[in-house]
């Protein structure tokens, strides 16, 4: 056996990426107490250390994935591969400048994220979602076009109302985004029918529209990408089924002819 | 091939849609930067050039997909087409009187509704929706009756109140409304409750009939309109099967009546 | 033709239903209009004239459902005939006290609801929504209990609280339920908070238990009920399938037995 | 019959659940009305008495269950009889200190939620949650990695703001938990805009992914595993109909092999 299967079989063995995923939660928890400022000074040093064994960590593993493929380039075929990549390679940038160096910081956060790609069972999760992206992506655009037409409507209509809700398209739009969570919503109107006695017409088909139909719509895409992962093994079952018919139809035919052939004897 | 099947082919053809929803994807983005305001004054003369482009382009585009029909009426046999034509000849209408000159303006940003047309995929989820008001019309009546009933008791009850939110029927329809999408609903209530301290009898009452039953029902309707899309091919399939069977009982009786006829022999 | 089954023809009618349908609009029209208080007292006499008329049209549709029933009692079999019955009569009894006329003036309101009993397909709503009490009746008892144990904890822990939100056990379930709607539950929470730091726990629980999962149980009922009338179809095409199946196999049988008999000549 | 067998009789029978559920809906009652205040004193004897009688009633009811077991240990291996024991014993230790007893008189609020274990049909909705787990934790742990990165971000951006509500890792989660119910979330993201006015993307995109994705994902899951109760059945059937559809064609098979044997002959 040589080095690049045992590579292989490393890289595919459960303690390997139970241990990176151990590692991953160890390190989240780190960057949780760290919040909790006064912990911070006194243990500055002991996570100084354990970020540059992680650091260190990621890129063994990173290097073992990428050793272990037939093809250097094989990784790369991967989302999931590409995605580690990014984060890993990042955190590695070596920086001087201060802010440069807080974001590259802040960049650190999203290793808890590595938990995904540790975890296969996670990963399906999000490849479902990622899947049902054709299905939602129509509505999206649908309601894109809505919220563009009543954000150029309401910064028409309520541009210099004091709260500043309508001041340009982003804000406009932002305070539609509002309106379809429901958020307060009614202030809105109500500072628009100061304005516009009418205008709750407005508000109310944009709450109909944009928050009963649509969003509902999106939420429908959503639930029905879940069920199809259930109800794929009856469906499976009924296509199966479909074909056994089929081929009882065709014996059936043949058993006919041999009947009549019997017949003619 | 003549001029009507030169016509067909640019009217199907896949660069005319996609110029059309570039066009109005432009237009769009242009009606977006006018809301802020600073640009607008600098911009003005290239924007009306784009406007009055924009306005022949539509205008061109009609009269090509009304060519292209065999009958001239034809045109306005589909409902899209009805809605194209709309949207694009009020705005040719010219106008001296500011007011309606700025009515006139306003319609235009329904002119980025046309991307729905451009888009048959698009126009495929709106069709859908609009399928779907048969079987959501007798919820909508219903909810209508719950919300006049409510509306009506609600301005018997709490027509004083100093927030004035019950004033009159219209008043209290907005009002309950608001409860509906439960927006600080219980405002409302301690108001209500400082009248009539039974009152959270009637909001509670309604927030469980409208918003947890009716609410969900038509939600309910909008996830099955959803779903039976997504169901139609299993359940062609199971159509197909049950003809697969009819066929297998008719042809086992023919079979056996030939096996009877082989044992008179 | 007896008297009998000419009123069925006219119970049975179109025509008929379509009258009661429109006369009841225009009824609760009326009542929308009086709550625009400064017309009332120039129509109130029209009004007052219509009143009475609609109480004798009920009256004489009341009668004329009764008489055309074979037997009298057979009538009240029909839970929508009581609840017509109930509506009418209450409306009749006549009233000095004031107090009381105020009451049963207000009952009038419910004559909207007859609006119901007047079109078939509105009954089939309301009579689906009653055929899912049996299913949905174990989730509410099981919100019941939770919503009890956590207002008698509520009342427990922040009883003493300025707002006097957790008054007493009746006041504890009403919060409980604003809670349920999110609506400002936060503000509730950041009060309770005061009193004892670690009651978020209290709160969060409280959501997700029954905003996240039993509220989203009683939905699922709900959908899962008006889904079931949608696929009944389906679901009697696969029984009818079965029992085709059954006969398929019952008939191999028979021609199995007579190619045995054939073969022992 | 043994004493065994007749403590299984009991046990089984439906008189002996109904007066255990009775005494813990007059059990839950008097809790509730304990909760106002004034009556407390005039009847706190009478309750103290009844406190004893069901504190004696749950440990012989106990002890009948227990002594019904064919093994003694074969109580404990149903996780709705643990449930009981640890509900009825701890109210049995005896307090002396004054501030483990209010904890102990508190715990007698938990003896409401023995009126599951007494009704089968709410301890099936309860098993059907336990057993919908497996298909949320995973969804339950994305959601968790979700707001531990908007939570270190949230402190990392706003922890200086004036509301305190990103102070340190734990409040930030709480903060979120509020934007996830959408409740008053607008008042956070306009705070937050203040110290930097891009913030609002942080605030969308959580909404967007938690809220709008993953809450419903969640959802979807509940819903899910309520229809797979009610579409076993018609799954079921399916199931059987392939079983048929196999037979049918063993038989075919059988049925071809004689007829060509009869060919021979």
């Amino acid at each position: 056996m040589n080095l690049k299967a045992h590579l292989r079989v490393v890289r595919e063995s459960k303690w390997f990426s139970n241990l990176t995923t151990i590692i991953i939660i160890l390190y989240s928890s780190l960057l949780g107490f760290k919040t909790l400022g006064e912990i911070e000074n006194d243990y500055s040093l002991l996570f100084q250390f354990f970020d540059y064994f992680v650091t260190v960590y990621f890129l063994v593993e990173l290097i073992i994935k990428m050793a272990a493929e037939k093809n250097f380039f094989d990784f790369f075929k991967s989302g999931w591969n590409i995605f580690d990549f990014i984060i890993v390679t990042v955190t590695l940038i070596p920086l001087d400048d201060s802010t440069m160096a807080a974001v590259a910081r802040l960049f650190r956060i999203f290793r808890v994220l590595r938990l995904i790609t540790a975890r296969p069972e996670l990963k399906k999760i999000i490849d479902m979602l990622i899947g049902a992206i054709p299905a939602i992506v129509d509505i999206v655009i649908l309601m894109f076009i809505i919220f563009y037409i009543y954000a150029i409507l309401g910064n028409f209509l309520f541009e210099g109302v004091e709260s500043g809700l309508w001041e340009n398209l982003l804000i406009s739009m932002l305070t539609l985004f509002r309106i379809l969570t429901f958020e307060d919503w009614t202030d809105v109107m109500y500072e628009g029918m100061e304005v516009h006695p009418w205008s709750w017409i407005y508000f109310v088909s944009f709450v109909i529209i944009a928050a009963f139909v649509f969003y509902n719509l999106f939420v429908a895409v959503i639930i029905g990408e879940m069920e199809k992962i259930n109800s794929k093994d009856i469906e499976d079952e009924i296509h199966a089924d479909s074909k056994k018919l089929d081929l009882i139809l065709k014996q059936m035919e043949a058993l006919q002819e041999e009947v009549r052939e019997l017949k003619k004897h």
